[in-house]
């Protein structure tokens, strides 16, 4: 493909861990998620001239954004230090929000660079980037939120070492609603209520139920995903970090859905259901109620993404 | 389905585990398997009258012996014990071996008597039965032999409580190697060995290979297969416990096998092959190699068994 003056790319929001899934599953939505626009400039450099959305809270020197810091690795990479690369950043999700908002603007830095030079490299051979620039952002290169966002769908990370990422089959009536609740859960006290040992019992459990999901994925069997839509590891622990939670949990089981649980590691909370109109209801409901309880809160209704990053102009 | 007066019938060994689906996994054997020949008497009550192939291990009171006390089961939940039954077990395969000797005998026994009685239950109802039987035979109620020699194929189990088994895709080239080893590991002691506690990034890492695996078997994709069949969590442990097991795991990769590991508690140990040449290659590598170390084994390569229990006559 031929080398462009200025891109403008979209990169989703996504939501990991899937409920029984943590640290390995994760899957993109439609919205919310970042915007940047690159313009290749005479001088040499990478430079972030705007960042918007983001209440003043991400750097805007390039070396310690991860948007700046994604581009500059791939000049480095293909040794293009001769080009000049200006950067805007628009944010248009929360931070630290469990919607992978961090992954958002890594991914679409990446995507928006190998699309302005030409696409030299494949979506997949971005990934290891991804996850340094996830190391800058967050402190711990995991894959599984800048993966969905980059190739869209379910994806599972079989392993790290070697990276191994499958795209998982996403059943076409499989929708989400997530909801953030306006609480601050840092990510780093999420992981680290986290207990670092588990009881063999319940890990064999969770596989059970890991093996469940993926099985009814494939199948495209709503009853045993949502029958396999449990964890009973890390909801404990992270769950008393969210406010409302139980009834969260209860309001949306009458209502219908197939699952509920954390995204991420929280606050927001993601309910997957069969139907785009039923995660819609559900979206409604879980804000209302937050709302009856004075907890402001973003709601999104979403089918699941399958393409990933793309470019809007 | 009519009533019988006799009926003989046959229920396959299993390899339970799956490498890295400890305690969820099963998939059912060609060979070797237990035969189970019931017969109608006039005289109420259930009696053994042979065992073979036991080398005198097994009770033949019917009442501390899992074929007799599954067959008393069932006879009491159709609230027939007007009938009388006689028993004949002839065990074609090891007792203790790591190959769901008791669970063949468990499956012989409830599946023959419903199939004498002319099918008044399902197969996946007699399951809650056969755990029953297990508990008996081996002081603990799981289905991970049980319901691959029931049911054929490969199984998962996805929860104890509800009991939730689903049958997943079998590859048709899938295949494997099984080496029984004349060395005794009891049940009780491999299980003994494991910890109660694992570290949460090891069982993450074992849900990643387990998703995977499944994502394998679902899509025919035998190099995902083979990546996803590691475990770090239950082999170290217990590997230690069957002789020549690193050297037998070398001799199987340099072979070409899918992968190689411990075969329920063990001591047996299975190769998954992509054909059956293979595996019948494997089988006769493995067992040169242990008579060289002065171990004697015995070896079987089969295909996976897609038919479970079965009548022979």
């Amino acid at each position: 493909m031929k080398e462009k003056n200025s891109i403008h790319v979209f990169a989703p929001a996504t939501s990991a861990n899937f409920i029984c899934g943590y640290d390995i599953l994760g899957l993109a939505l439609d919205e919310p998620g970042d915007e940047v626009i690159l313009k290749k400039v005479d001088r040499p450099g990478v430079t972030i001239t705007k960042i918007t959305g983001d209440n003043g809270l991400l750097p805007l020197d390039s070396t310690k954004n991860t948007v700046g810091a994604c581009v500059q690795m791939i000049l480095d990479h293909l040794q293009r230090n001769d080009i000049g690369i200006e950067i805007e950043l628009h944010k248009k999700m929360p931070i630290g929000s469990g919607l992978g908002s961090s992954a958002a603007s890594t991914i679409a830095g990446l995507f928006a660079i190998n699309q302005l030079l030409g696409e030299p490299l494949s979506r997949k051979e971005l990934l290891p980037f991804a996850l340094r620039g996830e190391e800058l952002a967050c402190g711990h290169g995991h894959a599984d939120n800048v993966a969905p966002s980059l190739l869209g769908g379910i994806t599972l990370i079989r392993s790290y070492q070697p990276l191994d990422v499958i795209n998982l089959p996403v059943p076409s009536e499989l929708c989400c609603s997530v909801i953030f609740p306006h609480v601050e859960v840092p990510t780093r006290a999420a992981r680290q209520i986290l207990r670092t040992q588990v009881e063999l019992k319940k890990a064999a459990q969770q596989w059970g139920n890991i093996a469940g999901l993926v099985s009814g994925l494939f199948s495209n069997d709503y009853d045993l995903i949502s029958r396999s839509l449990q964890d009973d590891l890390i909801e404990p622990a992270r769950s008393i970090l969210i406010p409302e939670f139980d009834a969260m949990r209860q309001i949306t089981r009458e209502a219908g859905a197939l699952g509920f649980g954390i995204s991420g590691s929280g606050p927001s909370v993601v309910s997957f259901t069969k139907g785009l109109d039923k995660a819609k209801e559900i979206t409604e409901i879980l804000k209302e109620h937050l709302k009856s309880k004075h907890i402001g809160s973003n709601g999104y209704s979403s089918t699941v993404n399958t393409r990933g990053a793309v470019v809007i102009s």
